[in-house]
């Protein structure tokens, strides 16, 4: 198995930076944590946030804010999170969940025992408190994406889903929830399906959502969780990569 | 090291071809043949391919049969193979190299001898015949990206690079090349830089060009040649995308 090239990539390259992120993709991959698959889907995420101009959107700061609205407004929030959330951003989750109270419960596609254990013993160590229990089939979904914690995202009321399958969003959904997605792609089925859609990296979001908690009363909050209009943060995003093409050949 | 989950991927999934697809790529990987950021790299073709409607475009085509002629026209045509393009389709460019009779040569961004011989292996076992021989770093470049073969890449007069990152395609270019890039990003600098970009998906595009060899005389060949319009296809792509995300939300 070939691993990240370590060192490797030559720091004249244009994407030197988007290159590194990949790197350090490829060794959590070696390590277990992200699967393969994840990796393809952090390409996807590339695209999506090259069309965005890598930039957090005016449209995208005011979903941030309802995010956080929802959260704060919540009874039960969970944060659910993959393999890639967790190379990605361990420590914003933690310092997400410091700042909504949220349950943490790490939901994989591709599940095995080993790698639940490696994805939460990483959150873990970055200073997240994570549910661990017997997960249940409780999601009406084949595969093991079915499966969760009975006091985990079962009993939530609103869950944030950051890099989320589309089934599995849908599926909450149905299932009466809240669900608040970030996906920088608004085209997706998630971002369609989701409560409040996000468009924006992750790395970029996790952050602007904890700002917010900190800074938002229960009022206000209470007032943003009732008022959001997520059509508008999905029109928002999409107008944005509309003008980027338009300008491509200029 | 987690390999593909071959046959975990719910048939019932909406997504389950590109889930496959990534499949297939996760088990190139795990044997070495693709790299880790060849996934990565993949998953930002997905995104745009899921732009451009997963079909060829008429200005696809278009460009697809100049290739063509660009490679009959050639007096030393040279096909540029990575990991990627081995993977997802050796077989379509020994039917390519038969039709123009072009050269192969394997070129990688992350190179090691192992994978150079796993990559020429694959190749050649689906009917490809691939140049071998010491190679010298003979283009403008840092990084193992410079290396290639004195007999193929630098003798070329016309070289197709599938996939191909765009601080290379920007140096065959210096050196007087005609550069065919097949890149589904009309925004890349590949395809910026390419003297014919084919903005479509590989496996679409190979076949494609494939058939205008064989259906091509040499006079239309050396006319289309002269006169595409390269500004046009890039156009073509991008209206297209934008047309895409206008009705997004219909």
């Amino acid at each position: 198995m070939e691993q990240g090239q370590g060192g490797r990539i030559p720091p004249d390259h244009p994407r030197f930076r988007s290159l590194v992120v990949r790197e350090r993709l490829a060794r959590c991959a070696a390590e277990g944590v992200v699967s393969l698959e994840g990796l393809t889907a952090h390409g996807r995420g590339e695209a999506f946030d090259y069309l965005l101009g890598e930039k957090t959107t005016a449209s995208a700061l005011e979903a941030e804010k309802a995010a956080a609205a929802l959260l704060l407004a919540a009874g039960r929030p969970v944060i659910s999170v993959n393999g890639n959330t967790a190379a990605l951003c361990a420590k914003q989750v933690a310092r997400l969940q410091e700042a909504c109270r949220a349950r943490v419960e790490v939901n994989l596609f591709h599940r095995t025992p080993e790698r639940m254990e490696k994805v939460t013993c990483l959150l873990e160590r970055q200073g997240a408190t994570v549910e661990r229990g017997e997960a249940e089939r409780l999601l009406p979904l084949s595969h093991d994406r079915g499966l969760c914690l009975r006091q985990g995202i079962y009993a939530a009321d609103v869950v944030l889903v950051p890099l989320e399958d589309g089934d599995r969003c849908q599926a909450l959904r149905d299932m009466g929830k809240t669900v608040i997605a970030i996906d920088i792609n608004p085209l997706s089925r998630t971002a369609r399906a989701a409560s409040l859609t996000i468009v924006d990296e992750l790395t970029r979001a996790l952050p602007h959502i904890t700002r917010f908690c900190r800074e938002l009363g229960m009022d206000e909050a209470a007032a943003l969780a009732r008022s959001y209009d997520n059509r508008a943060f999905l029109r928002g995003a999409l107008e944005e990569m509309k003008e980027r093409l338009s300008h491509a050949l200029d």
